[in-house]
């Protein structure tokens, strides 16, 4: 009997946790939550307020732990919350406020309340189903991704070596070269900034940079050219269903077709019976 | 007998109004409007001739406000007018130069004079179709504009909170860092002039940077492949129709197949007759 | 008879005219001259040898002029040859280098040397499809192209009108601002070197550009997409012809069936025979 | 029997050299190989440890060789291994480094080390696809490529003609001016560092710029279009089999209808003997 209360008090959580105005109440929130991060940016407001501001976001905190909490009773076996990636997500986002709320990194801390604000993401379905999409589409970029890992580290490995004192700023050592590799492969300032200054000292510069920007674009290009390519497949796929209702509407041949010949057939094996009751008779 | 004549001038401008000649004269008239603030702005021949200009204006407002108030009497229910947004910015670009007209907004006066340009686009109906198709593909990117906002917003906050002091000019407040993230998004100078500077003095700053490039271009990509999906099926979709004038055309096998089906069920049908004749003569 | 000598003398030169080697031999000093432009680029060498350059100029010009002649009498209605507008462009080129030869206008003539190279486009059949193609997708962009000029004259006028004063190098007259619109459409530094410093002294100036940014790249985005939908559409529909030879490479049953059909309404005719010749045997 | 055991020792060599250990073994040494040649980048640790990188790369460059040699051996025409392209990388990366060992060009020889890591993608058979996918789509832009160099030849000469005192260190020579045009093509600083300072001093330098840019971009564009095209098209043949089973299974009904068709023309058989019979049995 024991259990049998559990198990009400569980489901009466349930229903409450799955309530459109549990989850607009927590919306609500959320932009509150939004709100308060993004005032807190103005010096002066913050200043002046800041106990006030540390209240608000306490209680934020709390009201969130409490959802979490209410949530996490309601999922049927209580584990099974940790099933769907963004419950772990909202989970990881609020717990990690507490964790870090004595410590003192500040930053981090800050870090972590703006990031609440991507709870709205997990909070509307329409946005959730919209960034699973999205991120559907990433395994599908492995091999791509590969290759691009494999020619930034060729480039970034030759690009040190042979720049690293002529422009340290750009290809001082490894990470940093990474990272100007990026930049040319975004084209940002390529040639105006990074190039130009290296190539008046070494001639051949212009190999280096000008095949990576091929290589490199013609890559990112054909990755683009995937994604499209799958999703025009993709797209086309769910409409197959769609032609195969019409073709069905449009040949309703074939079916009478089919019930002409059962007719005939059946015409025909009443002839037969026909000559061999003639048959009988003629014998007897 | 009153309404009656009131019905008849009404059709009378109506036939006015929807006259060929009618719309290049107002067409003419948008042109000129053109012509005029394009001149305008060269001040050597402005300020010699600004009376003449401001007369050269007033006219022109007063003949769109002329042919404004010809399209209202002619439209069927006089308010029909407005159920229709092109109607009411026809209305709004023009009237709004009344309101501004004694007042001292001396600039809004004059770029609602320039905005009477884009009447242009509501009168040639090719364009309106364009403008119109093109503002439909709008709706479609709600989802995705709204967690590109939330992704904007949180890596502004971020940025103000954490770039406040080192970069004022790029984060020194939320708005400030929004305008700078549009700028990052469009990866225009997000490197060179943006990230390096900060990057000097926060060497975490690159994640930051890439991270937003990374999502940001990623959304926008998705945003773009959503539309040319979206196009190529609607595209599709259109050729359907066609294709199955073409089945029809290529498929007469099953009808002549049917028809001999026919041929075959009478001439069965006649022989069972004949046997059954056959059967009865004999019983006879 | 001497209108048969002039038909035969032109049948010959036609002949010649599309003979490949004649082809190969135009499309060689087609490459001499294209050398010779490259080369003249280094004052070295040209000053070196001007008279050399006159002379080889002089001599391809006429070789082409003779090249142009030829395939002008090879035309069957000698005009026919002006049909083609290659051909003209093919005229235009090298007779201008005549008309151009004894004026002052060296620039001109210089340029008219060099883009004599574009006619190796007008003589390989490939590229002349290729460029056939390309310029066939213009007209499609008719619609969008005014869109774009209505929405860039727009801005012309407000920009003038707005930053005149504040960043005369951008925004000094309505050419200036076309240009710096344009510029801006191609993202290239509209951030860091236009908006910015007007940025500063206005600080509603982000309105402006951001919108431009915002309109100029999805009306050009749409521009592409139309195109992309265009020939996809196109490749689709090029497509089915090879699809309908598929279709019937795999329905072979409906036609073997037909013959069964064919068989047996030939067997169900011998029946009736049959049973016909029976009654027709029993009357007697 | 020599040629046996020749053949014996072969088959054991093929089998080693495909089998999974093996494989993985190599690639384990091009992952070392690629963190030697990362960690040379650092010179604070190169240079304490110079003698220790040379020996490891020393002992990568056997071991390589090793492996090809292994391979070659277990090609069956043993000059067959020659035959894949990816089999010519491997051995010229390698044995490169044995050629330029003993030379002086010390940066040669560090890049071919660092190119090693490029086997990574010999080595891994879907990076190995992805690669030579890539590579097909090459000769497919055969036209507009030469179409694009001789755009960019006929820019480049008119560019150094025009602008070669003006602006020496963008169109200072032929080379200078086509690394000018890529870099305009890719948009970076088009307008703010190449065309700008030009137009100061020449004012018609906007027609060159505007024009480059407008027929570069549209050319590339069209480039890209293609090959979308081209892989949606792929995309969609490849669908057409999967389209034919599916019609398999969903039209059984031809085939049941050729069963009845061939059962009635079994009955139809049937009537005919039966009634042939019975006349037959009259005559007698």
């Amino acid at each position: 009997m024991n259990s049998e209360a559990v198990d009400r008090f569980r489901n009466n959580i349930a229903r409450l946790v799955e309530h459109r105005a549990f989850i607009n109440t927590v919306m609500i929130f959320i932009l509150i939550n939004a709100a308060i991060v993004g005032i807190e940016t103005f010096p002066a407001i913050y200043e002046n307020n800041s106990s006030l501001f540390y209240l608000a976001d306490r209680m934020l905190l709390w009201i969130f732990t409490i959802e979490i909490v209410l949530r996490l009773i309601a999922a049927k076996p209580m584990l099974g919350f940790f099933k769907s990636s963004w419950n772990w997500f909202d989970f990881l986002i609020v717990f990690a406020g507490h964790v870090f709320a004595g410590a003192h990194f500040v930053t981090v801390l800050r870090i972590l309340r703006v990031l609440r604000v991507l709870r709205a993401v997990s909070i509307i379905p329409s946005l959730r189903r919209l960034v699973d999409a999205l991120l559907l589409t990433i395994p599908a970029l492995g091999n791509i991704m590969i290759l691009m890992s494999i020619i930034f580290y060729i480039y970034a490995v030759i690009g040190t070596m042979l720049y690293q004192e002529i422009a340290p700023e750009y290809f001082g050592n490894l990470q940093l070269s990474l990272l100007t590799l990026f930049q040319v492969v975004t084209l940002e300032s390529w040639a105006s900034a990074v190039m130009r200054p290296i190539f008046e000292q070494s001639p051949m510069a212009w190999i280096y940079f000008v095949s990576f920007v091929l290589v490199g674009t013609f890559v990112i290009f054909n990755l683009f050219i995937g994604v499209i390519v799958n999703n025009v497949e993709k797209a086309s796929e769910m409409e197959l269903p769609g032609n195969d209702t019409d073709l069905e509407k449009k040949e309703p041949t074939p079916f009478t077709n089919e019930n002409q010949i059962d007719d005939l057939q059946r015409e025909v094996q009443e002839l037969k019976e026909l000559l061999l009751e003639e048959k009988r008779e003629r014998i007897k």
